[in-house]
């Protein structure tokens, strides 16, 4: 299609060096091809060129400083990517690899992933090219308050509403909490992943194996067929494959590294 | 200096395909390499690593409709660079070459400018990839009030005062401020660049070409030297260059083309 | 009642040329004679002084561009009549008929109507004398946006939650609430009336119909009648009278425009 | 004109009952048809249709406590009409004559006044149908913090600055400051006629007389004529008679009641 | 244990003149001496210190005028102890024997009362030394304003929730969230307590000595007794003591002044 | 005075163990007798107890972590004392002996030391029992940026400005601006003491003991004696002293130690 063509290019040129971002907005028009060929509504409002670029992203200059008191500086993100269907909603990641592109990359699934869940939720994403490896306790907490310094003007429980990823769990969540706390004085529903002992949901490390499990089941009855027929393959070490896995044994399946098999879609820590 | 060829290294990184600014951040460390090897003092307290990192950048998509009724979309920017000094003050650029890029690469420069005037102003630079040429005045309202109705919350007398620049002139900052105004209720200095009949300032478009010439008299009276002894030559043919010549006019030089020459420094609009 | 009498005098004289508020706050008063003749308490509160005199009126000036690029200009309001109760609640009218007179009539009888409902609501009302008959989408979407970019400071999900009316249904609905969290950045429960597929709540446009006819089983049960043996009169072409006879259809009667008779009670739509 | 005609038809079809607005506008426009048939801009940009629309209006009730404990209903009144030039200005009147028709004759009027003034400020009016006259010190008081409880949200120093008017002395601006800066927690340039003893101006009583007596001065100056030539009459007996009578004595004049004329122009007060 | 020793010593020194306060903590940390033993967490943490430290304090002048004219002065304070486990939530309590003493102590031992209802409430409490008896309800409404002329910028619905106590009941509550409401527009979840006819709960006055009877018969059972064969005492003359030998006489027990003892725990309004 | 005696009385009760608070309002109202004795104004409007209970005081835990890792707790405070003649305004000590009794003393004169300004500024104090003796550049930091996370909601241009004292100066004024700065975004002039390089004033230093010389010049003067006359006595040693001999020195005197003495009034710093 050569409207979807052109606005990639377009995409490619305005927002340069983002090649994961690039992949994964070919892969979902890709995949919305039927449904874009079928009218010309989606190119005469526009639709594919609002999805693509993000309603909002702040970049920021995190200072913080370590335990031998040096002054550290690191890149904060949030991509706001789409508020359509509620208020924008994603993790946190800290890790090096975090860059723009892989943000928007995640930001823009993210859009889609929420949207199936049938609640009133938009798209979103954030992070910092922050290394959590090696470094203290307080050197966590001095971060995450640095990093919450900024971020605490952009969020809100009916604007955006950030959750943990990589490199950001409980504790993390914690951190940036209290100062979020500290700074507005509102002990509200801004931040999901919260630790069980002060407001955090039961079940929520299983929630997404345990789902994936759930959501196989179903497509395959949708089919007339069962799971318990077939071989399961999981791939993965986090939390999303330890608990399809526990969820596997749980309903009378064998799943050995070699057997299970959950194809042929793929899952992703929420 | 290892230490700033490791940050312009890493920064390279960390911000990808944005040449502009990479050339303008060497060009202005190596000036200050003298004063960097005088002393350990900005290596330890990460001082390169904190001035080459915008505090804050805001990049956002601008909805707007054309005359012909269709959704157009671009990309608006606002890169806070520093505010060591004052609030956050830089032009807005409306120009289908502007990107990321170039947008720190000015806002970078900006910091430097600014700080030269002795006011308590910071740096910073905005602007969007929206392409002024060939609009219909309605156009470019509907452009500016889409534009302004995501800026405004990022801006403020105290916070952020842009100006305009390439694109962005009185008719614009007069779309930009009425919807400023329409949306926060108030009328304050918020924005520099207005025109004359409703809270501009006289002289506002003589003062950069007229400045650089008191400048250069100025410049060579500490050498005990003469203005109207030399052969001026002035490149470009803007605002800076046109009172430039007229203010050279004036003291009774003779500027023609081929004979005026303002070197060795250079002149940009502010 | 002289107290009665004395406070409408007043207020013909304080609000001029209203004469629908005169007739309702007068028809409603009447129906309260036999409580206010039983105590001092109202009169010595100076109850009927507070209530027929709205907590808050806004009127504003609505400038926007027709497709023609002209500016036109309409009248705006929201009458924030009585919050005793809960926030402000009530309709959004587009029509031209609209003036000071009938927004605050139908905000003086939406303080009852909805304190009838048992809920924490209180009464409000509000719109624009724009025609939005023979409007281009691109049209009413602008009106909707420059109406709301007024409105939005002054309401808010525990101040004042506006809904739909004439003139006002699930697109206008949609524009203003588009406007209202593209300039607050919040996602929130300050509007009603929305679509289907982004919040809104299934049974809407039924709701008032089918409610008419449940109260009148309801109301004749009380006095041991029965709706299927009365002769139904359905007055009205909208909403609410369609799915009165939609209902009565349903339960066996035949709602044919001359039988159907469902007085002594009027319906209007909410 | 035509397009005067009709846009101020259909004022009087919006803006019912308010003759004295009707005629201010009138005769306004009447002034300015020189410059309204010079030009179609002011036609093609529907200039006439702005002007005669105030931005917001606000209408509130006040709810206070007269000394013999009964709660008293007035209404309070705030015209926002134009703030092309700057934030509104323009007095509090408390007088039991105040309606709606008054409040927005004299803030139409105030736009041109204080356009006048070569100042960035817009124009509006207030007040309320209170009668201050037979009311005890704490009655004043508790009417003029209820009737700021509502106006404090919608002033401020950049948006709108009201001062003194009939009614309105330093001793209600006094009061009304004070729940102004209760409220908000700021001691800021909101209101102007402060007492001199507390942040008022020098000569704030004498201004608006002394002036009329200068301008004459300067006007006849203009003709090449001089003021003790002529025969003055003053007419008024408030603030702006005393004072301008002061200063003709001063000067040196007679301006016994009989012989004082300071014609053609009319003196009011700010 | 010294460390508690030396928190206690240097908070008698940093808060003096609190004795109340002091002998609650004193208890608590007793209370809590085997925990404390237990692991060096806390020592480590300074949480002990971090506890016994309100979060934050505020007290205020109250200026209110009685019904003789006279400006009267009194002291508010409102301490917002600790909201680890969510918003401050505690009683305001009016009576002229409150002192910072005294709301400290009763806001240290709300912190541990809310924590043990499993809800994610904080603990505060706040109050005047204004005695409420012989004044009349209009000088009642006029301290509740004052109050909460201040107050109101202090709390929230998810930052501070405050509810009634010894002096304040629901003709008090409901002055101060009409208040509230008055100053801040919103009719929201800002104070607990009000009347039953605008938003109020039902059974709230009997549910500290409903609750009292039901705790007590619970932890009998968890030791195989039975409440009525107990003799029950009941101190107090409040709602506590009345609902709760209300509630002893409906299971049939003989609360008789001499017999009834629901010792070993004392009960306290909440 | 019964009248003043009896309100002082009753401050010993409601504000206990503040003597240096007590002493200060005695003094202060015992050289106002004459004033208070001349006229019933002050009693019969309740100004006595008004001006000795501060309008808010705010105390606040400071919880921030020092070089070895361990949480440390100081307690923080803002009288907001006065602010009938403008915003608050008094410095911030950092000082194990601070207490709410020498914060409250110091604020209560800052009255009406502010007061002789004739400056349009209220009175305020504030600080911390922290001692910045021994501690790091790091420390230092880090308490200064907990101070202010709370600080920063209740001061403001318009509304607060404190200014350095006893262990708060340019490099603890820079931490505290540069938070404030980073939570609010505003670059304002909410904090006087700042560095000269980054908005301070010339001469800040020695302004308060060069005035000391000027005050005691001009109070001769008025009595026709003159300062060379008299034989000088400085007592301190702080930048008062330093500035006030340097001062003497520059106008021919000898202000050696023994020979200096500006008495009969005392010089402390602003």
């Amino acid at each position: 299609m050569p409207y979807v063509h052109d606005t990639l290019t377009r995409l490619n040129k305005s927002s340069p060096a983002q090649s994961e971002f690039y992949q994964a907005t070919e892969e979902v028009l890709e995949c919305l091809r039927p449904l874009l060929e079928q009218s010309d509504y989606y190119h005469d409002h526009s639709i594919i060129e609002r999805i693509v670029e993000p309603e909002r992203q702040i970049m920021f200059r995190i200072s913080w400083v370590d335990d031998a008191g040096k002054v550290r500086v690191n890149k904060g993100y949030r991509v706001q990517f789409n508020s359509a269907l509620g208020p924008y909603k994603g993790g946190l990641r800290f890790h090096p690899s975090v860059t723009s592109g892989t943000i928007k990359f995640l930001g823009f699934e993210q859009i889609f992933k929420n949207a199936l869940t049938g609640l009133p939720i938009g798209g979103g994403k954030g992070g910092a090219d922050f290394d959590p490896k090696g470094k203290s306790d307080n050197e966590i907490m001095r971060f995450c308050q640095a990093f919450m310094s900024e971020l605490y003007r952009h969020i809100g429980p009916h604007c955006d509403v950030p959750a943990g990823d990589i490199g950001v769990g409980t504790r993390e969540i914690g951190y940036l909490f209290g100062q979020y706390k500290r700074l507005t004085g509102h002990y509200e529903g801004v931040l999901t992943g919260k630790g069980l002992n002060w407001g955090g949901s039961l079940g929520r490390k299983e929630a997404t194996g345990y789902g994936a499990v759930y959501f196989a089941q179903n497509m395959l009855a949708a089919r007339g067929e069962e799971l318990r027929d077939k071989t399961c393959l999981v791939s993965g070490a986090g939390n999303v494959a330890i608990y399809t896995i526990e969820k596997l044994y749980e309903l009378g399946l064998d799943p050995s590294p070699v057997a299970i098999h959950v194809a042929p879609f793929m899952m992703k820590t929420v």
